[in-house]
């Protein structure tokens, strides 16, 4: 990754120890504060000249940064607290930002499932959780001191396009969502 | 489609009369022009309250409305200048806009065929045609003269999410590209 470099850190984990827990989590949250608000983060990397995304590899499952807002939290709050929470020392916090250049995507789960539309589907008036994706705008170079239980790894966009098996319904959709912006240049 | 009327008129025939003459044509004005620029409109109604995308029906086959770009002429140009074809009278031009909001995603084609990326593929130094789909804005009610080889048809973005085998790779991720507008309201 050119000018970014990695370090490693204790390990951070995700706030459910099932997918059983994490829908049962959901439930609960959306009876006492209403829809979960998510943001996810997707970091663009030139590598041998060619566009890759930043992505969370933990064992043979791939995600994006990102995670749930608290309440009151802006999109922008989240995004940099998420972030530092990731990417950033435990010991020696940086308050770096992570400014958002554009929505990429946004992702509505209407059910307490793991089902998710590009859309609010017909008859569904209360969704469980709304997810954006934040094109992040990277300085020229950072350190990302990620948590050991996680690798952070650079995945071309021909990687990602089509593949549904390997990335799923978001993942392997983000090349078409990030085709109108200029790193994807004629030579 | 409420506030949007249809009306019927002489057939518009594509410039190529078979797959095969189609590449050949391509490859030809390549040789001579350089790559073919062409647009693609994306217009968004709604109806029963829920996004809808108007695509060109033409027997099985869907396409969004769109075309080529002559030498020299502009994105926006060539979307009026495309889409009056399609959808003006042909005894009385109106001469009418159709002002581009934003580019939605970009396809590039890196040989004489049917396949489009929404990259540039590594090592592909000169594709053969970029394609930009614009999201149009849409006045609040026009009537759309409508070439009788085809039908004008409003169709759900449920429909095609995910649908590659009816609507091709472009088509059914669509709703993707389009999930960051304001149509895709929460109630
Ligand atoms: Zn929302
Ligand atoms: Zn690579
Ligand atoms: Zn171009
Ligand atoms: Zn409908």
């Amino acid at each position: 990754m050119e000018k970014y470099s990695t370090a490693m850190k204790d390990p951070v984990f995700e706030p459910d120890r099932s997918v059983e827990a994490r829908f049962q989590r959901l439930r609960t949250e959306f009876e006492s504060q209403g829809m979960r608000k998510s943001v996810d983060a997707v970091m663009v990397v030139t590598q041998h000249g060619f566009p890759h995304v930043l992505l969370l590899q933990l064992g043979a499952f791939f995600k994006l940064p990102g995670g749930e807002l608290k309440p009151d939290e802006s999109d922008q709050e989240g995004l940099d607290r998420i972030l530092n929470e990731l990417f950033d020392s435990h010991d020696e916090p940086s308050g770096a930002k992570w400014p958002a250049h554009a929505v990429i995507s946004q992702w509505w789960r209407p059910n307490f499932d793991a089902v998710q539309f590009p859309y609010i589907p017909p008859h569904v008036t209360k969704p469980k959780e709304h997810k954006k994706l934040y094109l992040i705008n990277l300085p020229s170079s950072r350190r990302f001191i990620v948590p050991k239980n996680y690798r952070l790894v650079p995945v071309p966009m021909f990687e990602l396009y089509d593949n549904k098996e390997s990335y799923g319904q978001i993942l392997s959709t983000v090349p078409q969502m990030l085709s109108r912006f200029e790193f994807n240049k004629e030579t």
